[in-house]
């Protein structure tokens, strides 16, 4: 099941993805019934009010070819940072780019949504542990990384820079998240393909080694990583970040 | 007013500092009116329920002297990592120790806990979006730190590394927070003492600098870095960690 959480005549609602006009995934259906087509909905990142994240873990560098477009070399052990609740915000809504920055990219990303409290967990029952998944954008500004090693803070903890859903998918119906593609269009022109099957630490491989030294919570999120294929976007793009069974994510680019 | 939020006979109570025996601090009331002495109680982190953080910032080598004593020069630009919510414990409570690591430090830092929603905050007007403050230990495992720029998640993100408290301090209390005297001791011995007077960058500074591009919600806290004299810390050590007029964070190291 999909399920969305958005904002429609004032209220705040659940509810699950249903077709429109024959199309998949086009429209709500809210959990008094009604269905409402995506574009009258106000979007909500896509978690439990229930299960709030208590920490948001972001990959950098986790596959090896947007490793290589960076010019920096494959970690050899996870490069995680922190990001702050602040950063988040739903499908269809803006993000900002500051005033005076040379380059501003979109990162595609499956993320983990943790379903159940996690510690010492084994690579071989980390999937019990995955309530399910959503796509994120993890939009970073070039201008501000000095290097590989600092993720300043400013490069991937403004507000709105973290586009997220627009679905809640359980992860039963991801059968094998390690195979999903990947596809970012930028104003409907692809400019990134991959698969998740090139991660360099996969899903299980991060569950088992965050939860060696952390507690994962219910609600925490994972992002994962973005393959190669970054380009600069501008005020009034319309990035669309897509993984395969997952969702599409749309978001558009204003001026701060 | 400094308040405190402990377990008492199985239930979480909120209390303001008591004295006990002529001694300032040394119980708690409850909000029952009893009065209890702190080592009956079990501290919890003293954030209130109804804001806990959403973000939790903290700042490396933001005390000259500390970046000399670790070999790195003093950043340009404010250090900053966000931590995730499992890392915090409270007042008396235990800090693991992981098998096998060569040098594990505390770290003596002012906390500032955001009173409300800031954004675009300037330097004049920061104090009045400062709520009150604690005391934080933001232990960290040297062997993980390959170097400044990389905050290794491992180092600063390990369950219980972040003992917090004892007391939320009102920050009308704290007439001149950049002016307290911080002191740690282990066992007894005063191993670190400086002053909030040294730090780089000081509270009205942060409050500018990160609310330009984040928003700051009540309950989200600044750990605003720790001066010179960190030492190793082994299993059964007593870590006092203790700021002028905020209070004295008591920790003890366990095996993991």
């Amino acid at each position: 099941m999909k399920h969305a959480r958005v904002i429609f005549e004032g209220r705040e609602h659940t509810g699950t993805s249903h077709e429109f006009n024959g199309q998949p995934d086009a429209a709500v259906r809210l959990e008094d019934g009604r269905v409402v087509p995506q574009e009258q909905l106000v979007w909500l990142p896509p978690l439990a009010p229930t299960a709030r994240p208590r920490t948001i873990l972001a990959l950098g560098l986790n596959y090896a070819d947007h490793a290589k477009e960076l010019e920096f070399k494959a970690p050899e052990e996870p490069l995680v940072f922190v990001k702050g609740q602040s950063t988040l915000i739903g499908h269809r809504q803006q993000t900002h780019r500051p005033a005076g920055v040379q380059f501003m990219h979109y990162e595609c990303e499956l993320a983990i949504v943790v379903g159940k409290t996690a510690r010492n967990v084994k690579r071989d029952d980390a999937y019990d542990f995955i309530g399910g998944y959503t796509v994120a954008n993890d939009y970073a500004i070039r201008d501000y990384l000095e290097n590989w090693y600092r993720p300043n803070l400013r490069v991937k903890n403004r507000d709105t820079c973290t586009p997220l859903g627009p679905w809640f998918v359980d992860a039963a119906d991801v059968p094998d998240p390690m195979a999903l593609a990947l596809r970012t269009t930028v104003n409907g022109t692809v400019t990134q393909q991959g698969s998740t099957r090139d991660m360099i630490f996969d899903a299980p491989f991060l569950i088992e080694y965050f939860s060696r030294f952390m507690t994962l919570s219910p609600g925490d999120l994972i992002l994962t990583g973005t393959p190669d294929g970054v380009v600069d976007c501008k005020p009034g793009d319309v990035v669309v970040t897509e993984i395969e069974g997952v969702g599409a994510l749309v978001n558009t680019i204003a001026a701060a």
